[in-house]
């Protein structure tokens, strides 16, 4: 049996999902006119208690419209060293924003308000002007870790003193969410532009919103369409974002579970040195010395089960909304064969 | 009833491309593993005899991953100063590649050789190095205009010989085949990289392709990335293209037809100054002095006839494949009320 | 005799300018500490009557940080199609700034308000904000020619009234003022940014200065940091500005006399079609069908006449501080050999 | 005494470097016409056995102009995070070249091959690609640290091994080399492009010499265009470089000597916790635990010693052409009032 555990993006979507979408009444989005992009838009926006939402084909995109947005050139924004904004988007806050990055070292990820407030760059014309603060929560490259509401209190508090805008790639918000109790109403107060995936944890086939003030978003249409993310009748994809709403999210402490299943199971391989903490759908495995990511991968593959490397001596298995106990149970099996 | 001619963009899905949509087999695409969005990349390479493709969310999208591929910083495009790339992408080209336009004025936005030869910069540092040219085919801003094949021989010939690439935006090159009888094949021939839209006169929801060599392709994929257009279970979307490939082209002379009809139409009335030649299915009116278009398109509002403003003293009609002979009775019988 | 008329930039400092350069004290300029450059800065500050002054190695850097400082990506500038910020500074405007430009067809460059009011882009996501006018006074590439006050006056309330900053690349600001009588408070009460060049007419062997308000020069420093600009001890090449703006000033009315020599010794000469009408130090001189500008300054140069070609029709002569009227006897008699 | 210890910056130019200005050749350098410029451009070429050489207005603008020649979007540069073309060039890497950096922690700011080595990018879209590595020598923010010539062969056979550029930002080599006996010739085999500063160490007050193949340094001339770097008589200060390179090279021992002592005075002093090694001119000071650099460098200016906060934490003192013995003797006489 195949057992998919790359990424939480393989997951397809539903017979009733695309029953949605074949329904969705369409218009063109470039002209403001599709009735369930603005139905997706208004709905995000309303739920997390902001002025107003832009429906993007990743989040990628989003993340980069915010940085081209927040950030201009002699600017950076402050994030962690893992994030998924500087490592895995293809240089594009340099590229597209044409700003810098100061990278710290935080807790699997994530970062502190005494840090940030330390790397805050003094008034130097050698430096870059500190103009950007972004955090990731869940963080991908941390295993999937979740700040704590007082974390994230007092970084919003310290941004908002400094006037200093606060993003939040929340590309698995919901996975987040779903540990912690926490709202999107107190992720829309705590931060001034926030990128959402529907296509992860969620199982939309495509698809990113991005929150903001109204402002903010007028601006984010104008870089979207530079960068190419205007689309026509895109509200095929945004009703599969809303029928993943209103029907995916509670499920998700599933995916935690059997997160947790993963690494129970792996902990007693003899390839495995450690395992960072599981927290969400996640599960990040140190190998061994001497073994490398991609031979590991590789057997596992052999094996059935697909993981991705994580780095030279890391892999990583997302679990996801296609993986089932039946999935586990064949993870089970095939592993130790 | 709603004559709606501001563009072919605005086509919905009709209920044989939903089927299509809904049966075709997905993946994700940012692996490359979507059965259907590796179909539509193979097709259209196949089709224009080019050695790859790259499925995108705009024509914008394809355009600006070529302008970045194929320019840097210091260089410029040698286009005409009514090219979409450079009027209506939202400065992607200064912003994507940080590259400088060359702007010549061609005939309804034709370029001819000599001009182009005339353009190219000396080997001096002061001015941009041309190290690309780009035509539009048909000129939505001429009208709809086309190049005949002895135009783009000695264009493309002329590229070749001095070494520089040649770039075609084809967001209605079908519709320019209907006309000339010229084929897919000639294009690969004649051009270095291609965007082909398939939402625009065939009629799919949503995408572009991206035509080019295999190392084109190859950094196309990165700049892609890095704007933020890659898509997860696209194939959603390719399957509609395929379906727009397959059904809708032959059919694009009806849309011509009824662009001259409604030129006819045009032609008579009292506050049409003159019409731009009708080629395809575009038909560009330049009001009479006095007349501004905001307000003329305000006016055909209220009969019930949609239509964009084409800067301040002329308008755009587009028919395409919800324009049909009903549309077309309707939009004669309200223009005159 | 070596008549050298290709530029106003080959003028060498004078024995008395050297000394000046010699007796100059320095300091640290990047740490703000040259007694020489602030000298500089707050004289020609004081003199436009602007709040602040920035002393860089170039017109080209003026100019180009005042870009980078007004626009950002996605905007636009609107400016003459022969400006030099658009044709001569190596497509700064798109690399530094990201920005695009809207290029006017003026009358030897000249700019009026009806057509900058035309050019301003709708809020439209397809286009770019207009977000800064830029004129040039003299403008080269219209053969020195000048805008009149009751022109500068209306172009500037206009952007006054609209928003919109407007900047001046004064590179040879002074050659205006001589002609027109206007004074540098004038154009400091005109314009947000200007750039006055100290190489040119005035013969200082390096440097310009931007000028504007207290915030603007500040994010100025910044852009100049980045861009390599930052200078040690600058005082030296500063003294030599200073010694220009006192002594050199007065002295242009005697080029510009040689320049309408120069013009009707050339009207009577074979190979020549037309010259554009002279008012400043800059003589542009169309040549009669058939020949080619690099031929004529070839030829030219075998007699000892030294210009530049301008274009592929035109050559240009520029009269500076070392052609007195020994090179202009030598150019009379050397050119009709 | 004012004891200036700030920055080898601040060294004013001596009676006998400013008559070499006074008397020196000089011609419009954006023509390629000034002897001066041309006379130092070959010396340093040949000196350092490299083909081509571009003077400078700044160390920064070498390196900036290196990185922009090296670099596009969706690139990245490999160097230490200490390095100043990271921390102290206003973010412009990314907004000149609008490339990424992958930063790499070594010793003291000295990267190894294996470290670089295991930082390049495999071939994933989702990473920068790795197309510079770049080294500091000495290293300014890691206490003026030298390259033993063994690491150098290394890192360098790697990177040709790869087919990756490898960068010097040599802002003080000749400090480098007056440890090491390295020769500059040495250099010039090892590296690809170098940047040499003539106004720190040596004393000269302005300007830099970037060094490379004619290829690069022919693109380079294009990028210093766009900066704005060009200049016209630079030749006053090109003849200081000359003069600086011609006097000033073997004294920099006695300024390694006197930072030596500086660093055997500070050692005793009651608020110094620990001090870098100290290799050539410049000794950093880290500050006991709860004393802020800021207050440190107000308390010493107090006493007339004049030195740098490097960060919150640390101080640094830099030693230089007008720091004789007398100024030491008043700096061990001041620094314990």
């Amino acid at each position: 049996m195949h057992v998919e555990l790359r990424s939480d993006t393989f997951t397809l979507p539903t017979q009733a999902m695309r029953e949605a979408m074949f329904a969705a009444p369409l218009g063109d989005d470039v002209f403001g006119e599709d009735p369930s992009v603005n139905a997706l838009e208004q709905k995000v926006a309303e739920m997390f208690g902001m002025e107003a939402a832009l429906f993007c084909v990743s989040g990628t995109q989003t993340n980069q419209i915010a940085m081209s947005v927040h950030l201009s050139k002699g600017q950076e924004v402050i994030c962690d060293e893992l994030s998924h904004i500087y490592l895995y988007e293809g240089g594009g806050i340099m590229a597209n924003a044409g700003a810098s990055v100061k990278l710290l070292k935080g807790d699997l990820g994530r970062l502190t308000r005494a840090q940030i407030e330390a790397a805050i760059s003094p008034d130097d014309i050698h430096a870059c002007e500190s103009k950007l603060v972004s955090l990731e929560n869940t963080v991908n490259k941390g295993g999937g870790s979740v700040y704590s509401s007082e974390s994230l209190q007092e970084i919003s508090d310290f941004c908002r003193h400094i006037n200093i805008p606060l993003h939040l790639d929340g590309a698995r918000i919901f996975n987040a969410m779903a540990v912690t109790g926490q709202t999107p109403k107190q992720f829309g107060a705590w931060f001034d532009s926030i990128s959402v995936c529907l296509s992860k944890g969620l199982g939309a086939p495509v698809g990113s919103v991005l929150l903001g003030s109204h402002a903010f978003i007028k601006q984010a249409r104008r870089v979207r369409k530079r960068l190419g993310g205007g689309w026509r009748q895109a509200g095929l994809l945004a009703a599969a974002g809303i029928y993943a709403l209103d029907q995916h999210v509670t499920r998700l402490k599933e995916d935690h579970a059997r997160a947790k299943e993963i690494a129970l199971i792996c902990a007693g391989l003899p390839w495995v040195d450690s395992i960072l903490p599981v927290t969400t759908n996640i599960v990040i495995v140190q190998l061994k010395e001497g073994i490398r990511s991609v031979d590991q991968v590789a057997e596992l593959k052999s094996k059935g089960i697909f993981c991705a490397p994580f780095g030279p001596q890391y892999i990583r298995f997302v679990t996801h909304l296609n993986f089932d106990d039946a999935a586990l149970s064949a993870f089970k099996a095939q592993i130790i064969q």
